[in-house]
């Protein structure tokens, strides 16, 4: 079975709006081993989109739709289909309710066209709709499977997943449970990491892995296929066991929707520990971060942008001396910042950013040459110099993850390369 | 004349990248008024390319074809239009040069296939490639017009600008130059701004107007087509002053890539003002913001990050009788902090974020409910409540920007809704 997904919508042919719905559902169908050989869009024009379903399906099985379904004159999606195939349109009597229900709520008087939204094509399986007003339709016909999703991304995505994906599966194959399992690393290029897996990516069945490079990091997806929920964790537990054999210190966490922040921020509340934070070039963007993720109050308490030498020695305490001698792109440096800044804040804690965002370099040293500095009760103080080299704000990126990721491989004991620790 | 988009390559039918590029040549397009009725992704396949080379010739003028035209055997595009309109591939000696001057530079041996990107369709106009080595292609036949783009976005917009949209003006127009001016608007949504601008909308005809909503943000896009450029800019400028007339106050700065924080800084300097913060919600994200932009050390030396009560109260200074009286999501605890930060950072302006970033309530308020304080040196302190009602982060990132908008209005002189002025 091979699939095509077709858009429709004027605002995507403008370049109003980028078309990830189709590169949502294009990952979603490869997982599921359906070919996707075609995407297409067009616009809201009834002749153009008879047109595209005429060559769909010449060469496709599966016809995905994609928007359209709202209730307005231009969204006619259902109705060319409906023409086209010569099936008609009903009225869902869940989706009709539903729509009654939302305008009574607003106490606002239904139009004619509200109805629309409740209209799929006849004998079709409805899908429902959690997110918002217009059903999908899931309907076969002499070999072909039509799907009409909505457009909006917040509604598409439930309704595939809850609702297309399950007869997806029941259609394809017999081992009509899949599950996946996304794992998520930092601190190794995507090329590097499939090089080290590359006999397990060459050798792939059951389960599949897929790598993705994301914004500074990168996501591997493992997705078995089985005939139970259990049999599946099981044949991913296996495969994921000699993913951590191989690669396991770069892998920081799961799931789709998840950050180094949120890790780091378990990982501190778990050990009850307090952090803070002195930043330079990072001008509170590590702080910001960690404050992204809810909840982080319970770890964290406030912490210092130091800008400017005169705030770094003035406000938070550093030496001039240290700067002086060693300036404020160097070890000794960062280490007093982070010791400074948790005596001030008095936390467990204390991380500083120091170096040259760029693009001009900072005290001859070039854009993305940056220590951390890393300072926690008990333990000597030490610093780490990175050299990121992109360009200022991808600079300040990297070394806000790289201090998340720092935090988190001594929290866990894993490996620091190219410490330098104080003599104090 | 109308144009079709056609995308080349197998990551996009996985879903592994977005078609960044199809949204980019619509919009172009749809600003030179040239319309664009499909666009269509396919495989690296050479059977389904050609097929959809078919349907492209039935039904459009212009065939604008991204990626394949790399080193790779998978780079099939050159190919397979060189076999489907019966035109020869020939090398282009400059592109050529240009491919041997690389590998000499890397020191690496070329191999046969490195010459693929230096071969064009005979007869056609080669297209510069100013950031990568795939020459690009623009050949008119039989009045269809063939143009051939890189994938890389960095290597196909430049390759559009400069090279293709001069021929495409000089084929569709007597006008033959087009200028285009975005302007960039905050605290206004797109729907107001439309209906603000609506007549103007409707009427538009040289030069177009189009509104897009961004990230907090709205623009437009002004473009005149004209004999040259001066013509062109006082077309834009006339256009201007009227909108200027109408939503002057939200329109903050100019350009593609601009942001607030970049005009906030250049304001800054200007007035040879000094700014510091005190974050509570933000957590660093307004500092962040400001020091994304590069120059920014003139006007900005530090400042702090105050999540909890304790550093609101010891380190930065607030009373913990303003706290204990009036909680810290108020008006009174905003503008102690803007205050002492001011004090404490020895700034001319201060300013504070203090409220509840979600999902939980603070104080019996609710998530977006957000206070600003704003002190400045010679003038009266006041603050500004805020009601964002998005998740945490859109809250966040909504009080930032906000709180940027706030400066500018001050230093402009620009009316401010809804201040409480400090007693003191």
């Amino acid at each position: 079975m091979n699939a095509e997904i077709i858009a429709v919508g004027t605002e995507l042919l403008l370049g109003q709006i980028l078309n990830t719905n189709a590169a949502y559902l294009s990952r979603e169908l490869a997982e599921m081993g359906i070919d996707c050989y075609y995407q297409t869009v067009v616009g809201d024009n009834q002749k153009r989109l008879e047109e595209v379903m005429r060559h769909s399906e010449r060469r496709s099985d599966i016809h995905i739709f994609i928007g359209g379904l709202g209730p307005t004159k231009d969204d006619l999606t259902k109705e060319t289909l409906s023409a086209y195939l010569n099936v008609p349109l009903v009225t869902d009597d869940g989706a009709a309710e539903k729509v009654i229900r939302f305008y009574r709520n607003l106490d606002r008087k239904m139009t004619e066209n509200n109805w629309k939204q409740a209209q799929v094509l006849k004998d079709s399986t409805v899908l429902k709709n959690t997110t918002g007003l217009a059903a999908g339709t899931y309907l076969e016909k002499e070999g072909h499977l039509y799907i009409l999703l909505p457009g909006p991304p917040s509604e598409l995505k439930p309704m595939f997943e809850n609702e297309v994906k399950p007869l997806l599966l029941a259609e394809s194959t017999e081992e009509s449970v899949m599950v996946s399992r996304v794992l998520r690393f930092f601190g190794i290029g995507e090329s590097t990491l499939a090089s080290k897996l590359n006999d397990l990516i060459e050798q792939q069945t059951n389960p599949t892995i897929a790598t993705y490079a994301g914004d500074h990091e990168v996501t591997v997806r493992l997705t078995a296929k089985g005939t139970t929920e259990k049999s599946c964790q099981a044949l991913i537990d296996s495969l994921e066991k000699e993913i951590q054999f191989r690669v396991g210190e770069f892998l920081y966490g799961y799931g789709e929707n998840n950050r180094l922040a949120n890790e780091v921020k378990q990982l501190l509340i778990e050990k009850r520990l307090q952090i803070t934070a002195a930043e330079s070039l990072t001008g509170g963007a590590f702080q910001s971060e960690l404050a992204s993720v809810s909840g982080v109050s319970e770890c964290f308490a406030g912490g210092i942008v130091t800008y400017s030498h005169t705030i770094k020695e003035d406000v938070l305490g550093v030496s001039s001396d240290t700067i002086e001698r060693y300036g404020v792109v160097s070890a000794d440096c960062a280490i007093e910042m982070a010791e400074k800044a948790r005596d001030l804040f008095q936390a467990t804690i204390g991380i500083s950013f120091t170096g040259a965002a760029g693009p001009s370099s900072l005290e001859g040293e070039l854009p993305g040459s940056v220590w951390i500095g890393f300072s926690m009760k008990g333990k000597p103080s030490f610093a780490k110099h990175y050299r990121f080299a992109k360009d200022r704000n991808n600079n300040r990126k990297r070394a806000v993850l790289s201090g998340l990721d720092l935090i988190r491989r001594v929290l866990l004991d894993l490996p620091l390369s190219n410490k330098v620790t104080s003599e104090k």
